[in-house]
């Protein structure tokens, strides 16, 4: 097992990338979501669009540089739409990141999280408790489970990314990626992060900035962890509060800088095994 | 008629059971409102959760610690959700409350709103004309007024308890909570609260977070809005405009100490005639 | 031609009305400007309310003192609520006003905005883009194009403007007002503007409140945008990033005093060729 505490990869590199391009991200989240995911998008760089009517996703897949499909909050008619863009990603090659929030609480949950799988994600972004039961339903189906240890997450997340294909990212205090093969580990956040609402799915939508253009999914992922890890470790640093911080990390993501980023970085990589 | 000015409920303690157990809160709210309820009950402790879509709503209720529905925004689908998750609630014996938003502005609303009432929520908290328009709509449907005194939402609050055997919380300049039986008058806040949007819908959350596990629920209802007045004042201190005063409260919420809450409290209870 | 530097117009004198009088002003909105469009309406004065199921829609026009619609997040329900609020607005002639947000981008949306450009909107309000779309349906149907100059956009305004006798406003760097006889330049804003969510879209119902009791449906648009700019000024100079410019906005919309927006104030007015 190799374990290397100064990687290669280089998360101003990629940010880099984004602010340059700025990728237009094409997002059917949830409702809660939506505004704050798309100012951190604008923060970060990228372009935000909220498009989730049947009629037109698969269409503005087409126009768009990545998708990301979120179940926070469903309904028949988004859940097809949901379908159909995630199908339109996969045919035409762009990358998608699927966030599969609270997938094991109903069953509604349970069945859509299983069609979105289908469709075969670049990229599953969600904490402990989801990879897992996204992971299980397969072999069975476990609900949610808050009090999953974040080994049991670790192995769910090696099996679920070998099985799609895909990389998955499970965030909580400590942020873990794989791709099934590597593994690394994302220092950094703060306690106020879960706090404010839906910091987590506006990641996905950094997630989905992030592979635009990116040779390696794995190394995307994780630099965009990794920039989030130290926005947020710097608003944390000024807020008074979950209002003032997040305030501040929005300010924070729009002004890093490489200097920043490099000197606060703490990611360790490994291999999967 | 008796008169208390510095009655036995203790806001501080209700405060530390939601801190302690975190209580998870479904809510089929407006689409306004949600990201800043989730974040306004994130900053008090609970675990807010939104899930409207009639395919899972009523199996949501009976994973979550109690249940409020606020009709801000309609459409047909997701009435007819509302009014399951409310059924399942009811049945279950769960805490709900109800948040009646512009019910008497239309047909629409007149009709939803005492199809949910049919359900009997636990609490009903509005403003004094929505408390009205909800009273009235048995006795001939008089519309939302709001130059309604606060003295007529009294006394329509004091019989809508009586008929549904509910609590029904009146918020405004000075707010009034009752259950027919006692009257409890919460004072605070700040006059910039009604110029941020949904800090009532967002009270809704709090109130019924504060009902998780609570013995009494007058008591439970007068201590959550003592809390939400008490973080309103406190905010209102360093706010410069409604912008600055959303973060500030958010920030305030999440501070309160018993310390604080104790020496600002200003409740009256006396006996509902 | 004539070219007037400092105009008639009283951006001032507007906000006055509007703060008197505190229009409701009915919203039917994309998901994601929802909450910072009903908080920017506070805090200019005015009363916002978003209601968009069909089977009250229409009925809440009629209450209402103005009607905006915002084509940003579509669904088929939405659509259909959309057109019969407007026609409402149009047969009782209340003013209303249409932000054809990516009208260019999917069928579905060309579409929606010719359907409800048929129900003569008061004002039209988009970025360059977007106008351009709008205008050119009728000719062929252009896309969106990010990059179409403002000369251009200037043209397809003052076409538009005559098409459907009514008032286009251009909003971006410098904002551009037209009735397709007069054109007014609005300078001011700030870089961070883009940078923050749906401002724009919040913008409409700032325009919409400012129509309400408008002897001058340009005069009225102009000033809107007026205290609008200013205010994005103002909140410039105190901002981080986008985080903190958002809440300085807000701040400062409603702080916006007479003499502040007076001496900033940066018109330029001449006839529309």
């Amino acid at each position: 097992m190799s374990h290397t505490i100064f990687p290669s990869i280089d998360p101003a590199a990629h940010l880099a990338r984004v602010r340059e391009h700025a990728p237009l991200i094409h997002n059917i989240t949830n409702l809660v979501a939506m505004n704050t995911m798309a100012n951190v998008l604008l923060a970060i760089g990228a372009s935000p669009a909220m498009v989730h009517a049947r009629e037109e996703a698969a269409e503005f897949t087409a126009i768009a540089d990545a998708l990301t499909v979120n179940i926070g909050t469903l309904s028949p008619h988004w859940v097809e739409a949901m379908i159909e863009a995630a199908e339109a990603a996969r045919l035409m090659g762009k990358p998608w990141v699927l966030d599969p929030v609270a997938v094991g609480a109903t069953a509604y949950r349970r069945e859509t999280g299983a069609r979105l799988l289908e469709r075969l994600p670049t990229v599953i972004r969600g904490n402990a408790s989801e990879i897992i039961a996204l992971e299980a339903r397969g072999a069975g189906g476990r609900g949610v489970d808050s009090n999953d240890p974040a080994e049991a997450a670790e192995q769910a997340a090696i099996r679920l990314a070998r099985r799609i294909g895909c990389v998955v990212a499970v965030t909580g205090e400590v942020d873990l990626v794989t791709d099934g093969r590597r593994l690394a580990y994302v220092h950094g956040g703060h306690p106020l992060m879960p706090r404010v609402t839906t910091l987590g799915c506006s990641l996905t939508g950094v997630v989905a900035a992030f592979l635009v253009g990116a040779e390696d999914s794995f190394e995307a992922t994780v630099a965009a962890l990794a920039c989030y890890a130290t926005a947020g470790e710097l608003a944390g640093e000024s807020a008074r509060g979950p209002g003032s911080f997040a305030v501040a990390f929005l300010d924070a993501l729009y002004a890093l800088d490489n200097e920043t980023l490099r000197g606060r970085l703490r990611l360790e990589l490994t291999d999967a095994t």
